[in-house]
């Protein structure tokens, strides 16, 4: 179940270090998410990709902090279609790629949902990175916010000039906006892409990055949990956690790039829609009282400078 | 609230009349509706379009049969963007465009969620009308599909040329497809654009097609309604409701023109998203057993001769 057999005409020694490091990524990933949880525990599914390839999906529904948790560990590999490839990096149109991608839904409106994507791609003689890790919650805690910033900073500094935290945090803003609600999905993050594409790094120093700042998820994420899973709620503040999930849901339907060239391209649908949350609402011209707390987080739905690095 | 000052350099005597039509259209069709649910009301939200117009919104939310029933009146009217002006009939990029559109969720999973547009367009010398109604249940019966099928089609045939069942319920089954699931949105009904826009049609023949098919909303959707209200239902059958509601969502989300073109031209967003259902789920890789009442709806969501037309 572990492993795909899988053919590729592409070769790179350093791709398919990454793509064994990726599969070991899942396994902890999923490790220290049981372990907050206290309860639940992934379920594996493996799947086919008829094009080449396939994954292996690993859920976690109905756990104690998570009501869903999706991490999907994929090593895909074929040939883009044509406009597609014209926008990409490396010769041809033979492509492959390796990665994880993972959403995690919380039970409690006082756990931010997170998202982190890492992967390593390789078309013609091309390879790059792509990736980030981003932070939605519901109600606002500015620590949390400076907490996730922070971790993900720190790696990105140590790893310059691979790591760029003040161009990937503002690329994570401009990507996760919301145009028609005119707000951010959450608090941001870090995300970039195409990350070597040019050959402006050596490879060895980019995969270096991403195993430190793939290794720094958990950090980043699980004190946060910690710190907020006990704490008390309302039915309405669920309610507002559901309503919010809309957006969510609204995002990566409607923008997400990866979601969509995954449904238009025949991906695997279970694993593409694994990260929309498991239950939501759409309530009519729903409004935040001012001073509330739902107000507050509406207030943040932008960029923000969170570390005070900018001058 | 009932009426929205607007000035269009266009002028069409018909279409002032359809506009007019469609604002009684929306009163009507509350009031029906209200009638079956015997407890909730629809609550007016009128709303005005910074590119010119407004509408009004109406909203039953928490009724007794209606979870959420949305019925929304617009007339509308500006300038197209070019792109999309050099694909609709008549001169220029001055448009306007009155209707009705609604969508209604009612809260047992044996009542059928049903869609419903009717509208007018105007662009240059150009009138032309568009619309359509469709049925998306969660379980299947069949007299339920033959009698929305067969009251639509006795409408359309009544009115022929203008009226064409046999086209516009193919359109319908075209139009309302998920291809990433495979399976239509629901079992159809119909569904037509630009009818009138090639100067085809007398304006009076069309009107009066329009003020037909429109009228049989009711009479296509309420005794179904009223057959399916009482019956009993289990919290897992209220679950599949929620999980097939998440199709309805990625229908309206990914595919649906009319709402990516209102979310990318500023369009007003709680009127658009009206639509969405009021509670949703997406749990992981959700099947329905063999020989189920739920296998027994997905066999039936694709394109099916319900009133045995074709010879």
């Amino acid at each position: 179940m572990e492993t795909t057999q899988v053919v590729s005409p592409l070769a790179h020694a350093g791709f398919d270090k990454a793509a064994e490091y990726f599969t070991q990524l899942q396994l902890d990933i999923c490790a220290g998410l049981e372990a907050v949880d206290g309860g639940g525990t992934f379920k594996a599914d493996a799947w086919d990709r008829p094009g080449g390839g396939g994954g292996v999906a690993r859920v976690l529904e109905g756990g104690r902090v998570f009501e869903k948790a999706g991490v999907n560990w994929s090593y895909v590999y074929g040939e883009l279609p044509a406009e597609m490839a014209a926008h990409m990096p490396g010769d041809g149109r033979q492509f492959r790629a390796a990665g994880v991608s993972l959403v995690l839904h919380p039970r409690s409106p006082m756990v931010p949902t997170t998202h982190a994507n890492f992967r390593c791609l390789q078309k013609g003689n091309s390879v790059w990175f792509g990736g980030g890790a981003d932070l939605t919650p519901y109600y606002f805690f500015r620590d949390d916010a400076e907490h996730f910033h922070r971790t993900l900073a720190n790696t990105c500094d140590a790893h310059r000039p691979v790591g760029d935290y003040d161009r990937f945090k503002s690329w994570c803003d401009d990507y996760f906006f919301l145009p028609h609600r005119n707000e951010t999905r959450g608090l941001g993050g870090i995300f970039f892409d195409y990350l070597g594409g040019k050959g402006e790094f050596e490879f060895d120093s980019m995969f270096a990055y991403i195993k430190a700042i793939s290794a720094q998820f958990l950090p980043a994420y699980v004190p946060i949990v910690e710190r907020r899973m006990a704490m008390p709620f309302t039915p309405e503040q669920k309610r507002w956690q559901l309503q919010r999930r809309g957006r969510y849901v609204e995002f990566n339907l409607i923008y997400d790039r990866g979601t969509i060239f995954g449904l238009k391209t025949n991906g695997r649908i279970e694993s593409i829609l694994m990260s929309l949350p498991p239950e939501v609402r759409w309530d009519y011209d729903v409004r935040a009282a001012a001073g509330s707390g739902e107000q507050q987080l509406l207030d943040h739905l932008k960029a923000i400078d969170w570390l005070g690095r900018v001058p």
